[in-house]
């Protein structure tokens, strides 16, 4: 049978999963990475700038929650590894694999073109043009720092927290006047970092949406480890439930001086902090609503205060961005993309889009459970519906995950790690199945055969 | 009648409070402190050498746990403030109620020796000699470092953590190998502070007795909200309910890689840390048992196991000690000192002392639970019993509130505040009443009208 040219885009954690279970099949692929070492996000000070990781960065996910299924975390792990554990398992998973031997390092795409009876066309950093039937995208989607657009000027320094890495770290921030704008993850462990009164500064967080703050430690266990939604009850039903125990556990944001969320618990990826509460409640970190103008040194706020800062840090989370295809064919405007099962567009069946979703608990096992997809697409076992109705799934799936929020580009791709795998493994694959011995061999097979010898 | 004149040795929480009550009372008091400032130990930076705080130092009791009864904290104060706000509010206690005034600051006392007959010879820093009725011992029992006697010699630097002040002083603490000793307040906020990646130091932390780590925040309101012992039931039973739902609220400490504990919930003091937990959970903070052997740079530990450090920091706790008392008279070996209500030891009933107690949960409304007792006592509206009943009561005291726990120095002066306050408001201080009424006239007063005039 003919397997075919596949090209992945990048080698972090979605680029390796899929690199993994195309080579478990036996698919012939390429995997082009800019950078000189694997890991993405997670290479701390990659020299490709697409790593937002921080000098105290530790996962937000319990190593429990995080391990790949095919390769545990080691035994002797913390609960909350550090970037430099996690890149040592990403290392460990590449050398076991032998994945290292098919990525081109230092050879990013420059340009990706879709041919007119399908495949593609990609230029790539070397000046090459080369041929692939298949592209699997995982250039990642927490590197493209995504600014808001506030109305004035200000006079100060400002930063993105994808340049942040330590105190000292691009910028001195010693005694200074300092504003975090955001309430993530980043904006969370930044705040903390930064409010330290070793430093002498004074740190103000600025939220829009609030978030939920859950503990990272609930009764001495890692809190994730209770999370495990039931693909056999509505999601709903289990978000209230969630929301009906939050008070027990971390208490409602207002009750720290935050905004009240506009969203429901879950709803939105909740920010894992057990700090932020403190420094709130001690009064290090002073609580703001979103902003509404700048103003040279000054800022104004929503509930119609304002103060003076010297620095802004901006934790506004990041835009999907497809540097290597022609924006009027393919991007994600205001990182709305409409993907099937968040991997493919429909229409266009030789492009598989891994790992571009924020999935709770983590994007870990999620990019491996799409992996393990795009494994059998590539070999003809698994085969898509029609356009139709991929679209209608599209939308029903929308609807399911992320039903209650608002339309925000940070939500527009939340997904539940749990029903989606149990879709995956129970509903979808065995359906693709059941297509492919229907429909006979995929596209790329029946092009190859077409093809003069 | 005749008050007696009065000398109190410092102007700290306890001095503070003792002279606001004997003012109140009108008694003739002289406040001596050392220092030029008021506040002790929560005076940053105290040139008298007597304050511990650090720079980061926020009180681990909430402000509603905290403030005195007879002066609210501000309703602006966060919920657990700063040592700065701590410092204000003593400041505005101080300016209310008019104390400044009877304060000599830059006096302490060198030597207080009890004349035969009764009253008090006072060598003051100026050099002086003045007499006394009656003196109130209010010099703190959180200044002068206990240090462990560990069997070898380190070869690396120390500090008491009385001395710890960021991480820049008094040493630079950067790419360091720390070992704190230690797991009280101080030791956590420490080993927190030090262990932060930015600062690229490895921390380890080796405890001897373990703690119990509870959280600041339960549900999102201080978790000494929730603590409030009732004095109608035995306090048995309530450490036993609190025992029960500990392992809700933060698990026990072998989860987190800490020694089980050498004693049960709330019989010592617990540590109050959200942030410890974590970094054990994170790998930042290494877990070891006691040290059994210290050899150059490295430390052995109970475990068996042994490590290279450049710095240990003793955060072991502090001395009782009285400067001014001649030791063979009185003293505090091992932190012992038998009282009575821990204010007055039998035999010498012209010496009160204050503040001399780990109050649970704070110290600050129980040394002014002392103070109301001070001031009756000193107009004779309170009276001691005899020597035989204060032996008997300082022993049923001592099993009741420190039963199950493990003879160490920190631990003796343990104390409930609830059971304490309820104790001396509706028993102590009526029964002391009835007997002042049957007695007459206080010692002083007696003695005063012997005297020539």
């Amino acid at each position: 049978m003919y397997l075919p040219r596949t090209a992945v885009i990048g080698a972090g954690i979605s680029g390796l999963t899929a690199s993994k279970m195309l080579r478990d099949y036996g698919v012939p692929y390429t995997c082009f990475e800019s950078s000189d070492r694997i890991g993405g996000n997670w290479a701390f000070g990659n020299p490709n700038g697409h790593s937002s990781a921080y000098r105290s960065l530790h996962i937000d996910t319990s190593k429990h929650q995080l391990s790949f299924r095919d390769y545990p975390m080691p035994a002797d792990y913390p609960d909350f590894p550090h970037h430099t554990q996690i890149k040592q398992y990403l290392d460990g998973y590449c050398a076991t694999f032998e994945l290292a031997e098919m990525i081109e390092f230092g050879n990013g795409v420059t340009s990706a073109r879709r041919r007119r009876d399908g495949g593609w066309d990609i230029d790539d950093e070397r000046g090459e043009t080369r041929q692939f039937d298949l592209l699997v995208v995982a250039n990642g989607h927490h590197w493209d720092p995504r600014l808001p657009d506030f109305p004035g000027e200000f006079a100060g320094e400002t930063l993105h927290a994808h340049h942040y890495i330590d105190p000292q770290t691009p910028l001195d921030f010693r005694d200074r006047r300092i504003l975090v704008v955001g309430l993530g993850n980043s904006a969370a462990d930044i705040a903390v970092e930064l409010s330290s009164k070793a430093l002498g500064n004074r740190l103000t967080l600025s939220t829009r949406s609030s978030a939920w703050i859950v503990p990272k430690y609930i009764a001495g266990r890692p809190a994730d480890k209770y999370y495990r939604t039931s693909p056999h009850l509505p999601l709903s039903w289990q978000r209230k439930l969630a929301q009906a125990i939050q008070p027990i556990t971390a208490g409602r944001p207002e009750r720290y001086g935050l905004p009240k969320p506009n969203h429901k618990l879950f709803e939105a990826h909740p920010t894992q902090s057990v700090e932020l509460p403190l420094r709130l409640g001690s009064g290090d970190v002073i609580p703001k609503p979103n902003i509404t103008r700048l103003d040279g040194h000054t800022v104004h706020f929503e509930d119609g205060s304002a103060d003076d800062f010297d620095v802004i840090v901006y934790a506004t989370g990041y835009n999907i961005t497809f540097p290597f295809f022609d924006p009027g064919f393919i991007g994600a405007p205001d990182n709305r993309i409409d993907l099937f099962k968040r991997m493919f567009l429909p229409g266009i069946e030789d492009v598989v889009f891994a790992g571009f979703a924020q999935a709770t608990p983590t994007l870990f096992p999620f990019v491996e459970c799409q992996a393990r997809l795009i494994g059998a697409y590539a070999v003809g076992r698994y085969r898509l519906p029609d356009t139709a109705e991929m679209r209608r799934v599209i939308v029903a799936d929308q609807q399911r995950y992320t039903g209650h929020m608002l339309d925000r580009p940070r939500h527009t791709q939340q997904v539940d790690y749990f029903l989606y795998e149990h879709d995956m493994r129970v509903r979808e694959l065995p359906a693709g199945a059941r297509r492919a011995a229907a429909a006979g061999a995929p596209r790329w097979a029946r092009v190859a055969e077409q093809a003069p010898a």
